[in-house]
């Protein structure tokens, strides 16, 4: 759309939704303007120097701000925080008008105030809205069409809130209230969000990089360099980055399924599913999208690092050296039939597991997961769930096969790496298989359908219920 | 956001949108609740012990159901359909109120009457409205952001679904009207679906799977283990998998095609589109997306499986086996210019076909397909489609290359399972060229822009044209 | 939904929205016609022939023309422009109507005049608005769940326009209010456009590719056959697209940032923001997530070629030909640490950088795009997609090692094709990194939020400024 075309048809404009005013001349306030002067509006801006209006919108109006405000019940406060005193001279004019808050801070706390809540006390006879501060210049200028489009709005009077909502309908939007002005420190806090739901996760995941690579890496390269004086430092690359990522992979997605079978334990414990978890659990159960999603990318590099193997310059070597040496001492080399099967099942289970994975990320996008029903998310999120981390537990267990038996594998007293990795995903699947057992199942599905245990010696407990409304 | 806050936040706001009123302090009810508190309404619960209300969320008002009733017009009916009973007895106090039915039942066909349609005849002076069934108290809570936020709405009086409407809009939720009460039936089942799209596409593809990998079972592991006994049982994991996969990818790819090429030959036929396809036909088409998209799911499949192929001890051996034979017998082994060829190609146009296909699976992803406009959609999944279809059946024709003239090549006289694989997308390709010749496709546009052939004889059959719209 | 059912629900309906009126009963015409039926609405059909209709919806009138525009205030012309003549005899029944013009064109400037316009001309005395041109009849009868749903709207009266949003919004779509009648011509174009946006990229990558190729093509093929008299043309399907397809995706990454970089360059050397860009800049800017996809697939097809290379006749011929001819003349292999070092770095800059553009290419989806603020869309797009051009092109570099220094690289006195391709990204992060110094840094952050350098003797020249808004 070219803008010269938009504002002259917004100037030939002949029925108009009314008058909307923007006290601001930068980025978002000329956005503004012309996004309301292509839906219908007139627009008028306040400006401390009238004259000198070069970079606005056709067909928009400037005037001092005093005048502008006289003008619509609706007024943009498109300025910085820093700038907002001298509304106060404006007082009368703004009085019992509607002042649309729009403002961002650089960093969470900046103030003690929220900017609107601020503006409210500078202003008081006016209606101060919060509004549209998570709509970007870009999402206002498109159309909302490539971009997040739903204004969040608060405020303490209903009228205000809603002529703010009729223009957000009118630009394409949606509008969403928040309820009241208190609620601007959070709308002031959103686009200043960096991945919150991501930290935890992230953290975790970094956290068992490290561990683990530390772990494999003593194991393999500095035992060899201790015992054998041998510098196999290049593995580091490769190798031991491919023993790091799928253990990382495998506990997080156990880690993903943990919660949710903890807190079907505490609920058969509990006798009831009207009492709170703890807060830790909350907030695991919380991140367990991410966590799983997370756990996808290391499962996703680890099979780009397994395909890769046969193209390395050590397993060539290697395959040679076997080759010739074979050769050379005239050894034969059986067909073994139980390696064959071990070997063919550890990858197919592997292959399986990681395409049910994709399956689990794919339906976790925000576009799939809105066209499935309740029934059929938890069906693709428990049951596939489940079975992926019973797949690639099994990957696992036929990757070790029968080292666990053998002495050499415990250098130094440590077990491999692959034990470790196996703790939390066969924690799991035997607490899982527990739970679905039919005299479990049943129970734990009547506490889900609102029954409770009957206490001994009176009634439940009610002062050990939460007052607040659970989640999930 | 914490829930303090927000509670804390409704219970100062100043100016509200009307009172609501609940009854049931369920999941859903609290959830409701808290969001319509949270949108600026005044909230009233109705509850039998009106005492006992720990639970709710702070700003709410509970009382008895006989005075939630007189305070406000619309009545969110939050209880089971089984204690619908005792609304009978309130039937004065809800005399014109709109009673919105949001309940579920447990399975399709657990009564003959829809809930909603129960409750208008226990209360016949209420006006009842179906809505926010289809909305989980998941989705309430997080305010829409990762669910699905349509609420689907019917009933016989406008004003009363438009009351509904409105609370939707504002609690950022989107509405649609779907009819009047009799379609309450149809709104319930809705969260009892389970993939009711996919199950015709999975079906094909589990019998597919099932019937090919017995072929490929018998004329591999069957028929070496009767005519050397020997037993390599083991391939069954990887080697007869990869067989059975690309195939049904190659099969349901094809299916996926045809009902749109049997459609314009029926219309050719016809000389008409306004006459309705049979039944199977019309299913067929509905479900060309699952076809396609579950032939996507065995291609990736398929190449996971190829990629692992030099990892595999089974192909280790096998060359190393050759290899030392080789040298052993000091052969030669002759650089074939054909075979570097055939062996290129085949993985070429696999790979470019794998590509295509999983090109065409992003665009199928809701967000994606819904910014594309009609010609663009139907110019990637027809023309990319068919030159997927393409690439893949050449993929496959390089990879049987003279094979069908080795009589070898047909064990117990049956043929190989890629030939049995090639049948159905060579005659889609055949009859896909034949429709795209200048005269048939002249022909075919003009069919499809409203153009009829003159009947002999007379007027056009109109008997024989169905009297319902025709879906795409 | 069966329509049978829905159609009996329609005609039962007690309480509905109005009366809406359709000229035409062509395939858009019954499916509109239907969903407002579906949402309560009466509809009236006018029809040339009204006694014959069987094609109709149940529950909806036919009537012709002129009584049919009696009964509504909106009419839907969902009639060819060819047959619009005939509207000029109702003109006295057409005044003061709202005609919703939804006509779409075979081609682009068909005519000189947008059907909307067109339309006001010959009934003068109506109200014209343009919609619902751009929903195609499926999207209407699967209630927008798969499909595009939002309504554009323009034309010159609000009260008129409002009326259309209004019936948008009940059918479940959303609208966007596009300005004035003189849009019309705009809407017209967009159901007609055939990936605008993805043109330029699509040149782009198709003339990299295809130069490349050629060049290698040179280089490797005709090279060996002129001074070897040696066909190695099979080389051209797996080996030589390997060699195009890693350098398009690299050079098509680097210009993905190479526009936002000089965009600083230019704030800086301009020293304000307020000042456009040039318009070839402007128009690079905004490919720049399709020169990005673009570049992922050639690096999708890359991973799948180099993956297949361990597959390859030719590949296993020539490790068979190396390790025979090593064992026959009793040649020793020698481990080399560095080269060992060097495959694996070179494989996991690779696959690092790889995992990184797959994230990249998912957050690009618009469903993850609108659930990020705009501070984690440029976090992850900027910081996430530098860091995947170093990767790419340390890649690129330890492909390379000391093969500059070898004279033999340069065959007729040209540089090998990885060279080539690394000039472009060294440029990209070179300039990066100058940005990034803490001077350049703190400089362009305070031109990004307003500040402007002082200019020497006197204002900064206004008539150089634009008067048009900037996008982004």
């Amino acid at each position: 759309m070219k803008p010269d075309s938009v504002a002259m048809t917004a100037m030939s404009s002949l029925g108009t939704q009314g008058v909307v005013c923007i006290f601001g001349t930068g980025d978002f306030g000329r956005s503004l303007g012309l996004r309301l002067l292509q839906a219908g509006y007139e627009v008028v801006y306040g400006s401390r120097d009238p004259k000198n209006s070069a970079l606005l919108p056709k067909g928009a109006k400037v005037m001092t701000h005093e005048q502008a405000a006289q003008t619509a019940r609706v007024i943009f406060v498109a300025i910085h925080r820093e700038q907002y005193d001298f509304l106060t001279s404006l007082a009368s004019a703004l009085e019992g008008k509607v002042l649309v808050d729009i403002s961002n801070n650089l960093r969470r706390g900046q103030y003690p105030q929220s900017n609107a809540e601020y503006l409210s006390t500078l202003v008081p006879g006016a209606i101060v809205v919060k509004a549209f501060n998570t709509i970007s210049a870009w999402a206002l200028q498109s159309g909302g069409l490539d971009a997040n489009r739903q204004v969040l709005i608060c405020g303490d009077h209903a009228d205000a809130k809603q002529s703010v909502v009729d223009i957000a309908h009118s630009l394409g939007l949606t509008a969403l209230d928040r309820g009241s002005l208190r609620a601007a420190s959070e709308l002031e806090d959103i686009p200043l969000q960096l991945f919150p739901m991501w930290r935890l996760p992230f953290r975790i995941a970094i956290g068992l990089l490290a561990v683990f690579f530390v772990y494999v890496l003593i194991r393999d390269v500095v035992y060899k360099g201790v015992t054998e004086k041998k510098d196999i430092s290049f593995r580091i690359m490769v190798s031991l980055a491919n023993k790091a990522f799928p253990i990382v992979a495998l506990v997080m997605l156990a880690l993903c399924y943990l919660p949710g079978i903890m807190a079907a334990f505490l609920q058969l414990y509990n006798g009831t599913k009207y009492r709170r978890f703890p807060n830790w659990l909350d907030r695991w159960m919380l991140c367990r999208k991410q966590l799983g999603l997370l756990a996808l990318a290391f499962a996703f590099l680890h099979v780009l690092y397994t395909f890769a193997i046969p193209i390395r310059y050590y397993v060539f070597h290697r395959r040679f050296t076997f080759t010739s040496t074979m050769i050379k001492e005239n050894k034969t080399y059986e067909f073994d039939n139980v390696m064959a099967w071990r070997s063919d099942s550890y990858l197919a289970t592997g292959m399986l597991g990681f395409a049910l994975f994709v399956l689990l990320g794919i339906t976790s996008l925000p576009s799939v997961s809105n066209s499935l029903n309740w029934r059929e998310f938890s069906c693709v999120q428990s049951k596939l769930g489940h079975l992926t981390l019973l797949l690639c537990t099994a990957h696992t267990l036929l990757y070790g096969w029968d080292k666990f038996l053998q002495p050499s594998a415990y250098k130094w007293w440590t077990p491999p790496s692959f034990m470790l990795a196996l703790v939390v995903p066969c924690v799991v699947l035997v607490l899982k298989l527990v739970l679905i057992t039919p005299c479990m199942d049943r129970t734990i599905t009547r506490i889900r359908q609102g029954w409770e245990r009957p206490v001994k010696g009176g009634t439940p407990g009610k002062e050990a219920k939460s007052s607040q409304p659970l989640i999930l």
